[in-house]
């Protein structure tokens, strides 16, 4: 099962090899992580989507929560929240797709970021589905590079 | 000096919290670390963004291709290329300031994914500065929460 689990952490020297060892000495392959700064420059926040069993990860989290400069962990398991991504995606341009690719950028409501004789870079933002719908849809075109942020999760207001 | 610098990776566990620890190791702070996978369901692309000192990072990117599971290391250094990262910002709304929010959101170009009696949700990508010029316009509405994913970066089609 997957799980989504938000980190607040002192922005110290370290923190970061400290909590992705735990993960990793815990048997969790991090699918997807991001590490941002906050409002505050002094805090981190680490977004971490892990599979993996729940009573396992219950105890990761408690040992986290025991961690020196960690401030706050949170998982969004009863919660609603909204999950976010962003992938850069560069996609082969030839004349006789030029057409079809615009179309299908247009679809998923992309936003081109560079564009050149044989290649179109596009912004796309969404949740997991969304974004690996989207690279789905392209592949038959010829993708060079695809470059994806971490998912993060914020929780929804009252 | 800011660096960034993306490897891709063997998506394997344990390679992540190697890779953390080689930095930190080294005295390097991560400001911003995206983790996602690419088009290879079995390669992940960390990018890492860190301030310090050219010629011990040169080292530690030396090291870093010496580390089994590591596929391909790129500096940005010598190329044109693109950065992006996502920032999800929840705003505290009044009555008094609700136009006020709603013109700064529709200048920077966000959309809104949540909107509640006392809160909005806005969805933001761009660069750092942009990213965080956004940070300091809405700063003084009162700011609940601000959840960053890391840069991410691809370089210019020729």
């Amino acid at each position: 099962m997957k799980h989504t689990i938000s980190v607040l952490v002192e922005n110290k020297f370290g923190v970061l090899a400290r909590i992705t060892t735990l993960f990793a000495a815990r048997g969790f392959n991090i699918d997807s992580l991001a590490v941002g700064e906050t409002e505050d420059p002094d805090v981190s926040r680490m977004t971490i989507v892990v599979k993996g069993d729940e009573a396992v990860l219950d105890q990761v989290t408690k040992q986290l929560n025991k961690l020196v400069d960690i401030i706050k962990v949170n998982d969004f398991k009863d919660v609603e929240y909204i999950e976010r991504g962003l992938a850069l995606v560069k996609i082969t341009v030839k004349n006789a797709t030029r057409d079809a690719i615009m179309k299908t950028i247009g679809v998923f409501r992309t936003r081109v970021v560079d564009l050149s004789q044989d290649s179109v870079v596009v912004e796309i933002t969404g949740d997991e589905d969304k974004i690996n719908a989207f690279i789905e849809a392209v592949k038959p075109f010829g993708i060079k590079e695809v470059c994806q942020t971490g998912i993060v999760a914020i929780s929804r207001g009252k």
